[in-house]
């Protein structure tokens, strides 16, 4: 056969909804010599990847590792986990994320009940009031950062609700963690998984997870197997607690990798990253403001990571997407589900949170709707993302 | 929190089970820069590893792509797709990973029935006969290279037998890609899946599995949901197929480990590849043969790759693999199973498939078998591999 061409990836700013920008010590670390998934050196890098992940998490959980796939992955493991066939489950839906895990959740044997809420919008305790007294689920899923519309939910008040109501709770951070604050035990999280190629800035790949007593010891009581073998947590905590017991061969450089971005993270401190995330925010906010352009999620609720913004009035947005691409090489996300057509995502994820990703966006972004006619003061969206950094 | 140190993996020959050594070229190829999951440049990426994959599995079936995860979860997303709850299915065990399979068929809500060889044989088609007559399945599966015995399980007639008896074929072939003649299509395979971590000298994280015609068209007609959403063939056929639609963030660093890993082993030639697996796997049985040493499966049927070995009588085993790794730096496997204590297993895989390898491993060897006062003639070791290498 006539071989592809040798592999010759271009340099991409990667500002969508992610993979983000990886940092370059992470795509160093990966490329590190590969040790055996048993050997000593491995075993202890597996400790200390545990006790930075529990750092991130703010969890005690014993069980805190990182699941071999993405974070969809990360989430199939967290309910095939909690759920037993016929068990009542039920899911938020405001976004393609939380219907993702009301399906996973039906193939789990699940009676899954959804809760739903606008696109852009997120749950109030209230809103959950009726589907926890009338379903009385044994399980209750949602997602924190929903990458399709960038609201951001809040999780605190609803995890009580949901414990009142004597139900365990799942939450996706797949975009969340690194980002914004995540405290799975001052939360009362019982399943909390995300991914890492989002806030973390490492390559796609991996999934870290953390459950908590109570849930592990529900895993303990099933009576049905886990229907997955790959994802069952009982085999994996094995592997990952002191006994090291050969579950499957775990993904070496990977684990390199997350190792890597997690100590990056945490080199710089929880606090300053979250404040970073939210600077980067602000100064695209004040931009996008300036150009007419306006958020996709509700005010007060927009995730400082993934800005779903709605894409002007007659302004192609496809075509402002693709040129993004082709001639600044920048990448940013188009819409999903009801948001398809009409909404851009711009990611500042972890190393992608940072001015010159602002301001090469704005830059790029006020050339093209230009082009396409779009009515804005000349170099506005700069001086006003300026004018926060300036601050 | 107090960090972990920074990553600084020693550099290990990996002759083990598996990961096995990595190509330089494959680690580079990790670290390039990250592209989006849907960028025009990564989906021309895909098109090519599906290509090469196919030309890898000596197959044209439309649905060759790689699984996100390890082995193993390719082991799973062959089971889950082709089979239903309820449905009969054949296992043929001989070691760790027939077990493995009848285990995950189990969980997908199979009626199993298992075949049994003694481990370190393998199957002929006559003793899969009366299985197939009593359960009447509709999927077998075996295992091609079994490694946790070193066995090669023929293909071909076992195919022909299944398939006269109605049922479809699963083949695992995570050891045997790529190091021995895997001929999906001459065969009459439906689903054959491998690992990244083997004969291709990639790092662990991805799972090549091809499904035939015949399997794809089961898959469409189920009446029942795959159990697992992130395994889902029909869906992965809609991101992998020219449709691109988007699933899941496609584990991209690792596509680009394994598009380099194919590459070098499509440049160097199936052929080739095979003869020198064999001509290593040659001397290295030489060698051992000097010091006394057996192998674990049955005569004619050892596989090149992995080379599983009885440790001789009154050697500590455990110390010989732990001296290897802290004194030389050289990985080796223990036994699994029936074999746990008793066995070695050496790899020869991909590019750990080479002279020096076997030489060094030797060497090592001699050392600490004379220190644990085995008795042999100094030096012969070497000199049985050479005379292969010589001729």
């Amino acid at each position: 056969m006539l071989l592809p061409p040798p592999l010759n990836p271009p340099p991409r700013p990667l500002m969508g909804p992610g993979p983000s920008d990886i940092h370059p010590r992470v795509l160093r670390a990966m490329a590190a010599s590969t040790v055996g998934h048993l050997d000593p050196y491995y075993l202890e890098l597996m400790t200390g990847l545990q006790q930075m992940l529990r750092e991130l998490f703010c969890t005690k959980n014993e069980l805190t590792f990182a699941v071999s796939g993405t974070g969809s992955a990360g989430m199939e493991a967290a309910v095939v986990n909690l759920v037993e066939p016929g068990d009542p489950v039920v899911v938020c839906i405001n976004g393609v994320f939380g219907q993702r895990m009301a399906d996973v959740a039906g193939r789990a044997g699940a009676k899954v009940t959804i809760a739903e809420r606008p696109w852009g919008d997120v749950f109030s305790p209230d809103d959950l009031a009726p589907v926890l007294k009338s379903a009385r689920p044994k399980v209750v899923g949602i997602v924190m950062a929903e990458t399709s519309t960038g609201a951001w939910q809040p999780i605190e008040e609803v995890s009580k609700r949901v414990h009142d109501a004597g139900a365990m709770l799942i939450v996706d951070t797949v975009t969340a963690l690194g980002g914004i604050p995540v405290e799975v035990d001052a939360w009362n999280i019982d399943a909390c998984y995300s991914g890492s190629q989002k806030c973390l800035s490492c390559p796609p790949g991996l999934a870290p997870i953390t459950f908590s007593r109570r849930a592990l010891d529900h895993i303990r009581a099933r009576t049905t197997k886990v229907q997955s073998w790959y994802l069952d947590a009982s085999m994996l905590a094995s592997y990952w607690g002191t006994d090291r017991v050969y579950h499957h061969t775990a993904p070496i450089n990977m684990t390199y990798a997350l190792h890597e971005a997690v100590r990056i993270v945490l080199e710089e401190g929880l606090p300053n990253v979250f404040a970073r995330h939210a600077l980067n925010h602000r100064a695209l906010k004040a931009g996008l403001a300036a150009l007419g352009i306006r958020y996709a999620a509700r005010e007060g609720r927009q995730l400082p990571m993934l800005n779903a913004v709605l894409a002007p009035e007659g302004v192609n947005e496809a075509k402002v997407r693709s040129d993004l691409l082709s001639r600044f090489g920048i990448e940013i996300g188009g819409g999903l589900g009801v948001f398809k057509g009409k909404a851009w995502r711009i990611g500042l994820m972890g190393y992608g949170s940072r001015s010159s990703n602002v301001l090469l966006f704005l830059a790029a972004l006020e050339q093209l709707l230009a082009e396409q006619a779009h009515s804005f003061s000349p170099g506005s969206s700069i001086a006003a993302a300026n004018a926060i950094y300036r601050k």
